[in-house]
């Protein structure tokens, strides 16, 4: 089998491929021959080594991916041999609230990822996806997919009728815009080009907002709902977003925390945020729970993970850096995982 | 003004069409000029007398219908004159949990109902309609649409992947049907003949199952389920189809308990209830919150309730007899309130 | 009838007694002989004019208070004469999600609120307070009391065994400390000196921290709960305390907000909000509904507000000015409305 | 080591005590030395045979018990040699909601029980018990404590000031009244004898009824809350009582149905179930998170179990002798697991 791996540091200049030996599940484990990996933003904070001291090398990258089930352990009674299945973003997490050491058993650091021919992993921690995906749009769901569904049902469920306002248009944006549009809520994109703009409203979405030519995107967001304001926000802008979420939400309203790509330190003006009785929930991922009920509503709805660019395995490192300078809506994924294993 | 009362004993014949002065609202109050109303099952048990101890003549019947605010009192902020609205069922639960007295505030008995051409209301116990309904159309929500609303609401809201059982084809199911394709879930519905099956897959339910020729549809509704059985039942049968409701949920799933049209006493199998962890709710009409929340989802999904004929005011007692006999599927509703009235 | 009004403008200086005519109900309204008021730190900022455009003078300020109904409308089946009630603060909230407009709805601004000897309510708006409580114990509920509620109820309830960690000494943080022991919690409460530390032991805290000699106040409540964090924070401070509270809080825990006292800006530091999969929810006050609820814990468990300081309703401003240099812990109550109003 | 079984049959007269050979963890499971067992009604069931096709012999019964860590996998993380721990009912229930499969992975059937001096579990299925526990107590957490937390959790939990109303005196009831207690709620619990009767109260119970001279004992726990009905009713008796249940709750209140011990099945009067908007919640045991938080509120409240009797492993068929005609209140126990094997 091959992988690549952060073998001695971070940075791509360390991503090594490296040839391994065949691993063997032991009684309670499954091993996957895998097909597909995506990208998530949180990959290239590890390949940055920005991801703080419990994410160290060696590591094989990337927490999201499919594989086939190509052995099972002796207790294994779930996932049989043939079956497609990805690999839960939190190994440990299987429901409830969260575990209170969530953070180590993360896949692609602290724990190894997908980028790797094959992989071991609990047959508790596998979860079946959806018949009617390809591969890679199957690879983006164990963060990127669950993150969306988290972000609509937690706290508590956006219901039909609602106005969902969902900032960007990367993986987890546009998979909740799908999720949102099946829950029944009403739907505000926001994004930063007129080309974006487009693809958005083709995607289904009520409302489109270039926040490059409308700074004060909080106030369209009041009119566009006789100025109650929007019932939820999903917040992946982070600093430089936040006070406008704030002033875009409801009296009672909910603003889901889930990205800090415009930085780490924003700010919270208390009195709007008192006065409104608002909640900010932050959502990473979910339980495998949350992603087998994600499954059934992609499948019921036909649902399906936009990706924007493939990268065969062999290539991997490039597609961290096509995510570094990405410009397109979607996922990046990577694909051919066993041509040329042998 | 006139008013149809039960003024000296309940059954039809003491159903009576009377004139009087046109009230006055008090500071907090308005005063509506109706426009619509529509019976509910609930409505014939009144009619019969059999509806308790609190609920007795002389009494304006009807609990659901609509109308045009015509004067407000001096302290309402609230509703203004010429808005169109509809007194919410429970007219002292505005939300939350339900009060203690719940059922000394339900319009239609104890309190007097709709059927009269002019009536006055607590500003705050009056909602706004969607304005894309008819007058017929809103008139079916105060009971009918908020129970169906509840019933994919209560404990917790109905999710998109879910299944949903439906037992019949009255104004309720009709309404959760649509409600519940809007909240993304896929809908069975339970019907009686073949030509209320074809109506309801026109309607959009995803599976239609004819009890007449299905007995055990309890089975059915396990084999299209992957043997998992379906989320949720909408239980608006009671004694008779109780047990196949039990047969066929999920373990941890939900039975809302909405009607007892055929029989007060159903039969309770623990084993079954405690296996799989069940949850019976019953339900009936919700808070003025629910309305208000129904009618978002509404005019979000363009959605409409279904009517099945229309009786004009003067001929009021009618519509109770034909609800009696009722054969076809949707709501039976009340007009031309304000026809001959001088 | 006498009361106190900002009547030219805001300031302890504007703050004139007056005599008035006795209000009379509406038919839906009761009319209360007060007996006592209690103050919270939002009516220094009423009185300050720092309250925003919506809150204008004139204005009978203050929200808490306590009287005995003496007049009902003619339309009133609930409060009778001689019933012991306080007007809830929010006075267009009965329960469920809080209404879009919920500003304008406060007793003490924009609404008058409670600093009269006698005031007029709708019979909806009114809680009967329980029996056990003085009428300056009772006159601290409305708002401090309710608030220190929903603190422990939202946006989950708190359970026996969690730890909730309370900021500071004032009426909703001791309320709030009562409860959460009634609630089966372990509490941790942080203050500023030795003489208020004992109190607090006194009133049963667990675990006292002063603030003024451990500035690190988060490790000494990580190290307090095994490095785990407690399940809940309320965070009466502000800006200044909220980053060490997001310290101290559990993977997966609740930070409610309630005060401003140190400041409107406070930073949020994603990263550790994002990876701990934090709920930041803020809480003013709460419905009727919660009131209710409140009352009922409090005659359960025989709970009893801490009173600081009582001022008589001829020196009400006497009692602005010792809550703006208020040293002690606990309430500031006014009382003897009636004495001299003839 | 030594372990008993039903080798060839249910029936006491089929339960064997049988040498065997020590078993070995898998990389991901633990051994555990068992030090005691409790058992619950449930285990008299499976005894008898009734308990339905999935549960067969051979099978070593009972699901409660407790012992210590002496062997972990080499993929462990969790629990350390040393550590004393309890395997969780459903083995493959972490959290959330109840997996659909929840029948096959219940201990003492169909999965063999701990009535065996050494068991193999998963590591992520067995749960750290309290250090304040003696080691027959802690043994019936498991099922017995796990549903008194649950019956007292789901669908929301209790809170401060309510009234719960517990039917029995077993293993369950008791734990529920300590926790009920402990939530800071109002207890009445209904038994069957004067003796019993004192043993409660002792207990804390805030009124006992004792169902022998008191047979429409709904009244009684309306009368003792102002007609208005208690909360919650922990239904642990079945047919029998079930309509007295559903008499005494209250409008929008909650019934747990727990046991069938008084018959399979029981009568649903559906028009008060209707009217009173009651929910019926049924509840066995529950997941390892729930298993969880009830011990930190055991610790934090320094509960413990009741234990009527205690059996040794050497004679444990005289364990469900006992329990099958037992008087007393509390749980029945087996203990010396460890005494003569060699």
């Amino acid at each position: 089998m091959k992988y690549w791996s952060f073998s001695e540091g971070f940075g791509l200049e360390n991503l090594i491929r490296i040839s391994g030996e065949l691993p063997t599940p032991g009684p309670r484990d499954v091993l996957l021959e895998m097909r597909a990996a995506s990208l998530n933003y949180r990959d290239l904070v590890v390949m940055r080594g920005q991801h703080g001291k419990l994410v160290q090398p060696p590591l094989v990258p990337v927490s999201d991916g499919v594989g086939i089930v190509i052995d099972v352990g002796s207790q294994v009674s779930g996932p049989a041999i043939g079956d497609r299945a990805s690999p839960a973003f939190y190994q440990h997490w299987q429901g409830g609230p969260p575990p209170t050491d969530l953070d180590v058993g993360r896949l692609g650091g602290p724990l190894n990822g997908v980028l790797a021919t094959h992989c071991v992993f609990p047959a508790s921690s596998v979860v079946a996806v959806p018949p009617h995906l390809s591969d890679e749009e199957a690879a983006t769901l164990p963060c990127a997919g669950v993150t969306a569904w988290s972000a609509l049902s937690e706290p508590s469920p956006v219901r039909p009728g609602e106005t969902v306002l969902i900032l960007g248009s990367g993986g987890v944006a546009l998979m909740a815009l799908s999720l949102a549009r099946a829950s029944g809520a009403r739907t505000i994109v926001t994004t930063s080009s007129a080309a974006k703009s487009e693809k958005l409203l083709d995607l289904g979405a009520d409302l489109v907002i270039d926040r490059s030519i409308d700074e004060n995107w909080a106030r369209t967001v009041r009119k566009a709902t006789d100025e109650v304001g929007c019932d939820r926000v999903l917040e992946l802008g982070g600093a430089a977003t936040l006070s406008q979420s704030i002033k875009a939400v409801r009296t009672g309203g909910t603003i889901i925390l889930i990205g800090n790509v415009t930085g780490n330190n924003a700010e919270l003006y208390l009195p709007l945020v008192l006065t409104r009785r608002l909640t900010l929930h932050s959502v990473t991922c979910g339980s495998r729970a949350a992603f087998e009920a994600l499954n059934r509503a992609l499948e019921q709805h036909d649902i399906r993970p936009v990706i924007s660019k493939v990268v065969p395995f062999q290539s991997a490192p490039a597609a961290f850096a096509a995510l570094e300078t990405h410009q397109d809506i979607g996922n990046i994924c990577i694909s051919s995982f066993q041509d040329g294993d042998a």
